[in-house]
This record gives structure tokens, C-alpha cells and sequence, in this order.
């Protein structure tokens, strides 16, 4: 199709096209003539993919590049890939260095072993989660994460990784990750919020009886 | 104490403790002289309160006013003062006049209907709910909140609600729900993506044998 179905299509206006183009964030079309060129299906997706990850992921273009780099190289295991992607939508958060950040953080890593979870000592959501726990103690709050932990490892074995088709088009994949991570992360909390309110109202009912 | 023992107590400075005064948001110490107030528990309480509201809920002064008005107002029952905290956590969010955002918040409170949810109509968190589908849709999700609204309930009801203090001292209450809910919702998005990465983790293994 041409640049401008290709913009119909996708709802992305032609100058965007034109940047994510020359930023290498979509690949160059079959060159037809000097001043036409030919996309197709693989540049639809790939623009619904960079939508996702700027628009939901609130990815900055940068990120969104090294995400489109490992999306492009075949070579890169789909399980790496989706890593890629999956800390690009993780917060950037630095170690402080503290006792309470230690302690935190070897806390962190206790209820990952405990678990048994497979992940790898670098995964940035260790120190997203230390950074949460210091504040909870700094509060005075226990941070008694298991039964979090817990929810969380139910909702991502039976539900969520059964969402991303790993055998379909790499796009596709991590297309499905970022806007299941994001998006049913937001619907999560709006429901949990709705739950306290509701067990909130059953409990002072029975009080009132 | 002294406003000087209640700030080192409470490590908020005395310029702050003066603003917080004179803004309400701090109800005033017993006038011992005129130069002398003197202050007690309940003020260490009450800005433990406003620093939770301020630096873990995010609020505005202005939304604080309206918590802390309500912890004052002993004649509002426990379950509307911890109402008017939840509510001032919730993001504003504007209903969008079309009939997508129909369908949307349509589903959003049928699926509540349907899991018999006590949730008054003005849930500033169905909205957010609503708006949350209305972009799943637009990007092609099916949107199946049914497993998420479950893993919210059963943390709720086995865990979360059991945290809050009903019957302590009202600010204590408040302050549970406000941290709790949160520095909870912080950790529960960084485990479940902590979980994503195992479980992907696990199947690419699986795959690899």
C-alpha cells in the first residue's frame, strides 16, 4: 500500500510515518519508484507496536528503539526479547546506599529464592520493590509481601502468559505483553480499590446490624 | 511538648507544622502562654497523616483539607471517613461523551452487578475502570476483567481490610488504608511483572528441552 493508506490504516498521521522512518523505528518500504514506496502488513503492525509503547508504555522514543532493535533481530530468543521490552516499561530506580535499602532489598531477594522465582539478578523491579519496601518501613509498616506475591503468581501462570501468542509475529508478541502489563496493571488497581470499598461497606453493614 | 519536641518527633520542619496550622490541616495545641502551645500525641498522629497523604497518597493540600475534615467529624461513621480517603486517592477522570464509553462503563458495571459488589454509583474508580477499557478495546484487547476483579476480592478480603485499625484512633484508620493501599499497589505491580519474567522464564526452559 501507499504511505498514505498506510497512514489511513493505521491512524498515525503521514510527517510521524515520515519520523519514525528516518528514526529507524519502521522499516523502509519496497522501494517501487524514486518517489514510491510499497508497505505492507509487517508495517501496520509495527506501527501499532510503537503506538503501544508510547501512548500506554509511556516508553521515550529512545526505548522504544532498543525494544524495535530486538524486535528486528531474528537471532534474539523470544523469551529475551520479551524481557527487553518488559524492563523498558520498568521505572529506572536507583539504589540508595543505606542499611535500610540493604536490609530491603536482601529482603527482596529472600522472597524471590523463597518462591523460587526465575529471575535474573538484574531485573529492575528488585529495586522498584526495595524502594517499596524501605518506604513501608520507613512508615512503620511490616511489608509482609507473600500474600501478594502469591496473588500475583496466580494471575500471571492461569491468566496473563497465556495472552501473549509466542509463536505468532514477534511484534505481535510484545505488543500483547506491554498492553497486558500496562493496561490490565491499571484495571487491577481501579478493581482492588473497588473491592476494599465494597468489603469496606459488608463489614460496616455487619457492624450496624 | 513544644512545637520544637513535635517537630524532632515527627521530623516535619517547624515552618511546615506552622503551614499545616494555620492551613486546619493541623488542629491547634493547648495555649499554655501566649508565646507557648503545647502538643501532644494526637499531633504526632495527625502529621504522620498529612506526610502520608502527601508524599505516598500524592495529594493536593486541598484534598488533604477534606480527609483530615473528615477524621475530625466524629459523627461520620468510620466506613464514609475511610470512603472520602479513598475517593481523594483516586485519579479524576472524565467520563467521554461517546458510545464506546457507554459499552464501556456499561460492561464495568454489569461485571460489578455481577460479582454482587457493594460500590455506591459515584466510584470515582468505575470511571477509571470504564476509561481503562475503553483504550483495551481501541487496541484490540477483549478486555477480561473477571480474573482480575477475583485476585482483587480474595486480597482484599483475606488480607488487605484486616490491616485497618476499625476501631483504633480514626487517623490511625486512615492512615492504614492510605499506606496500604498505595505502597501495596506499588509492590503488587512490581511482583506481577517479577512474576511475568519467571513464568515466561519457565516456558522458554520448557520449550528449550
Amino acid at each position: 500500500m501507499r504511505m498514505s493508506e498506510l497512514s489511513t490504516e493505521s491512524g498515525v498521521a503521514i510527517p510521524t510515518i515520515k519520523y519514525y522512518l528516518r528514526e529507524g523505528l519502521l522499516h523502509q518500504g519496497e522501494q517501487l519508484t524514486a518517489t514510491r514506496a510499497d508497505y505492507d502488513d509487517s508495517h501496520l503492525h509495527r506501527l501499532r507496536l510503537i503506538r503501544a509503547l508510547l501512548e500506554v508504555g509511556r516508553l521515550p522514543v529512545a526505548s522504544i528503539k532498543k525494544v524495535v532493535e530486538a524486535v528486528q533481530d531474528e537471532s534474539l530468543p523470544i523469551h529475551e526479547l520479551l524481557g527487553t521490552a518488559h524492563y523498558a516499561l520498568s521505572p529506572a530506580v536507583e539504589p540508595e546506599p543505606t542499611p535500610e535499602w540493604e536490609t530491603a532489598r536482601a529482603q527482596v531477594d529472600a522472597l524471590l529464592d523463597r518462591l523460587d522465582w526465575q529471575v535474573t539478578a538484574e531485573a529492575p523491579a528488585r529495586d522498584e520493590l526495595a524502594q517499596t519496601v524501605v518506604r513501608m518501613h520507613q512508615l512503620g509498616l511490616t511489608a509482609d509481601l507473600a500474600p501478594y506475591a502469591a496473588a500475583a503468581e496466580r494471575l500471571v501462570t492461569e491468566v496473563e502468559l497465556n495472552t501473549i501468542p509466542y509463536d505468532g509475529p514477534r511484534d505481535a508478541a510484545v505488543e500483547a505483553l506491554v498492553l497486558g502489563t500496562v493496561l490490565y496493571g491499571r484495571a487491577f488497581d481501579a478493581l482492588r480499590r473497588l473491592a476494599q470499598e465494597s468489603e469496606s461497606a459488608r463489614r460496616f453493614a455487619r457492624e450496624a446490624d
